[in-house]
């Protein structure tokens, strides 16, 4: 029996789209036995309210009837779906069928619906009652969706086990088809948590995934193979589309094409390709070719540059510098020097003649002087400005540049350095910015950002001779309380550790300082760019917190 | 056996403060048989993810005690509060407990938890498995937390309906606590949906609500008591704060205290009561005293600005009027003509001098002009910064003006008139408006907002002569069309007729192409600031969509 796991990459909504891909990976195997789609792959995962449109399912039946008729004479599949609930609960199962020779073999629904962090699937569905087991071809399967298969991790939330379940029959195949996020840490607890969901079943594993990007959240693939004792028997590449094969034939898995040793990709190696396809998938899912950015000589905007450059080449980066009185040349320098090296086009544009002017203006308004912050925050905003000019006029998409520090405790400015339609590294606090360039440096020594870059004590350089450490305290304090305060929850016990130590020795004031500044800075996260998620807990719906609220 | 309804303003996460309310109204009814108050009225609903912060249940549960504690001496008490879940499944539950001579008497956990629209309790609680019951006084009382008793309306939503397990019981009383945010339509489906619960219940039933705003969501109060026949006794005042009394012997309700006849607030009334609370409850609780808003002498800023000085008197508002060379005299009279009305300080901050010499600018940088629209946000976001530099001098906080037909179609400008930390009007739909304005002066005539500002064409001003008509359909056009795109499944049967028959007389091409604007228009959203939610769908976190997705 000869199976192909399709990893693609969908487009929400895009029925006809997303069917042709499907349709693609069906005729290219045409002689294969069995063909493993995705979670909700016809309208790719996750649609949100788009599911209660009027004539989303009916549009997706369309093609789902589509998909069938290609098994008439073509190999058998699996594929994940909407389906109408006929009963009382939720209008809605998240579902995945077997179809052979045009006609729908089995239907499983669901179980378990993840309602936590950035998901929320019993806002649209209704939960599965029933195991998913099938016959096919002599072969007795288990069924699972994702979330179906962690119950035993998350064990206190759920009060049913799916896997549980399988166990009590004998099975020759379990298939789980997923749309799994990714973030740090999760293709090795994917791993882990399969690996004994195999073993427990006595069965091989097939965990299928969809891999691309859909706004803020980017999905690896990685889509893996486990034999019976839960050994990897391969992975397919992780962030690109890809259909695997294989043979299984009396329980055993072989002939394996396209699946790679199985090595976990590294995190900050799983960060870099992330964001490179979280760029990519969004430029290219919302119809931008060009993107612009603000590019101070300091580390935040270089490293977003160099990424950019890596995700759509150069010749669709376009740098502004936008030095005023309190830019030093060095800066300057340093910015040119980074265009230079990456072959992208820079354009100085001064903002000294605007913020002379805005000076005055203010003054003759209001018959005083700006403040300090008022001051700092007018240069920033004529800085956003200028980037919306340019985004106006060519239609080039504006990467905003704040780092995961910066937005926890609100040391940006909302319509300033927070403009933009995209974040890149906004899931990354400054210490873990600085890791990824080193990285970055590793991986293109050819290209590399430049070490003044590196080295220099970061500044906002909005007010004379400023240093970031005069408003917080230094990254390597500051990082490990932001840590903790916004993501400790959902770390490993070593990390969690080794952040703990760091912040034992701390004065408390400091540390109820910083968390005080994270809480105010709300309102301003709540107006944030998309970021692209890296982390078990980014800023944006998987952290709901409101605004006028106090704790403690 | 006398009864007091509590019905208070409660802020989120603050346990000290809503335990001060809490207990002042405990002890001035220290005589009284029974306090009830409402649902998570310690925390204030809905804290989201301050559930899951460390201490939270426990500072809560300290509390809780004190509450217990009152009550040894004092009257029995109900009231709603988080507790733990000690089965498998989400940690906590939505509850209720009814304490009375400092002993826990009952504990009930809400049945029905809503995840829909702007609700997403599944996140955090487990539902309760069992119907509430209690035995008081000699009283059997009937237990209810706001969703379990929506369950015959939403009847596809749920497979239980703790109303139909009411009905097993005779019962003497039935007490029903909630978090029920209010928007147009709410009062009328509450007392139609809680009339028939009392009915099919053959029993009196008490509705108590919380009242003020939480971020955008803004709560009514109207508490409300109804006989076994479901015919209303009396309702607290919307939009303040109030403990009402009453008698209850033999199975008759009488001696009410500042209860009212149940009169319905009128839709365009309650849009104005609640965007006054609105903003008062953001201003109060996040620390703000004054706002300032740009005066365009248009009517979206004009009725913004009477409504703040209505919430926070003339002398805590701020007018900045901004004109460009496209700005006509008259709009800038109307401005000066508006704030005099309204006793309001107005700033005239021309953009002209910084507009010029953004366009020259602009030119020298790229050798070629500004297009059109570049030209029309260099002006928008000029204005933005004038507003924010006002804000960060002076602590002030900005009042976004768009309306909700601009923000549906995207004519609005990110980082300019979308520039605000609070959006009064961004819930209703520019014909609505309209009607709010004309409210609004039938309401002052003392101060009505000048005729002139209302009858003039709509135009934001940006470029010559322009008018809102030339870049969409007419707004008694345009507004049916979103009206039934944005809400048009929640919206009653005959105001969807209503809409029905204005858009099948249009080309369905106009209406493609609105919803295509629509569509196109979600990165603003998702940047926009919060938006006081006041009709049946608004945007924010109601309505979750993905930018990337596409449908049809």
């Amino acid at each position: 029996m000869r199976i192909a796991v399709a990893q693609l990459n969908y487009k929400l909504g895009d029925f006809a789209g997303n069917f042709a891909k499907i349709a693609n990976a069906i005729q290219t195997h045409h002689d294969y036995d069995l063909v493993v789609f995705s979670e909700l792959c016809l309208s790719g995962y996750y649609p949100g309210d788009l599911i209660d449109y009027p004539q989303f399912l009916e549009t997706q039946n369309h093609f789902l009837e589509k998909v069938s008729a290609l098994t008439q004479n073509g190999p058998a599949v699996i594929i994940g779906f909407i389906s109408k609930n006929p009963n009382k609960g939720k209008p809605f199962y998240n579902s995945l069928a077997l179809f052979a020779n045009h006609q729908q073999r089995t239907i499983y629904h669901k179980r378990l619906l993840p309602v936590y962090n950035i998901f929320d699937e019993a806002r649209h569905f209704a939960p599965g009652k029933t195991p998913g087991i099938v016959e096919f071809n002599q072969l007795k399967i288990g069924l699972l969706i994702c979330e179906d298969g962690w119950a035993s991790l998350n064990d206190y939330l759920y009060d049913c086990d799916p896997v549980q379940d399988l166990m009590q029959h004998p099975l020759d195949l379990i298939i789980c088809i997923n749309g799994s996020p990714s973030n740090v840490g999760k293709q090795k607890e994917r791993l882990t948590q399969f690996s004994s969901i195999a073993k427990r079943c006595q069965a091989p594993l097939i965990f299928t995934n969809q891999v691309g990007a859909n706004d803020d959240i980017v999905f690896d693939g990685a889509s893996f193979i486990l034999d019976n004792e839960g050994k990897s028997l391969g992975a397919l590449p992780s962030f690109s589309e890809c259909v695997g094969t294989f043979s299984f034939n009396e329980g055993t898995i072989h002939s394996l094409n396209h699946f790679q040793q199985t090595s976990l990709v590294p995190e900050i190696a799983l960060c870099y390709q992330q964001i490179i396809l979280g760029l990519q998938d969004y430029a290219q899912k919302c119809g931008f070719h060009q993107v612009v950015l603000g590019v101070s000589g300091g580390l935040d905007s270089a490293i977003t540059l160099a990424l950019a450059v890596k995700a759509l080449g150069a010749r669709n980066v376009i740098g502004l510098a936008m030095p005023s009185r309190y830019s030093s040349k060095a800066s300057l320098d340093d910015a040119m020097a980074l265009c230079h090296t990456f072959n992208v086009q820079l354009f100085v544009a001064s903002i000294e003649d605007e913020f002379s002017l805005a000076l005055n203006q203010f003054t003759k308004i209001y018959g005083e002087k700006p403040k300090s912050l008022t001051e700092q925050n007018i240069q920033a905003r004529l800085r956003g400005r200028f980037l919306m000019e340019y985004s106006n006029q060519t239609g080039a998409l504006v990467l905003s540049t704040g780092n995961k520090s910066e937005l926890s405790v609100g040391y940006t400015t909302l319509y300033g350095d927070m403009t933009g339609g995209l974040n890149l590294i906004g899931d990354l606090y400054k210490t873990e910015v600085y890791d990824l360039c080193e990285y970055f440096n590793q991986l293109h020594p050819d290209t590399p950002i430049p070490v003044n870059i590196i080295r220099k004590a970061p500044s906002a350089e909005l007010a004379p001779e400023q240093k970031d450490s005069d408003n917080m305290p230094e990254y390597a304090i500051l990082d490990p309380i932001l840590k903790l305060y916004i993501e400790g929850d959902l770390l490993p016990k070593e990390e969690y550790s080794r952040y703990q130590t760091i912040t034992a020795k701390l004065d408390p004031a400091i540390i109820k300082r910083v968390r005080n500044m994270v809480d105010k800075a709300e309102f301003k996260r709540r107006q944030a760019a998309p970021i692209i998620r890296l982390q078990r807990r980014a800023f944006g719906f998987g952290r709901q917190l409101p605004i006028t609220g106090t704790f403690p």
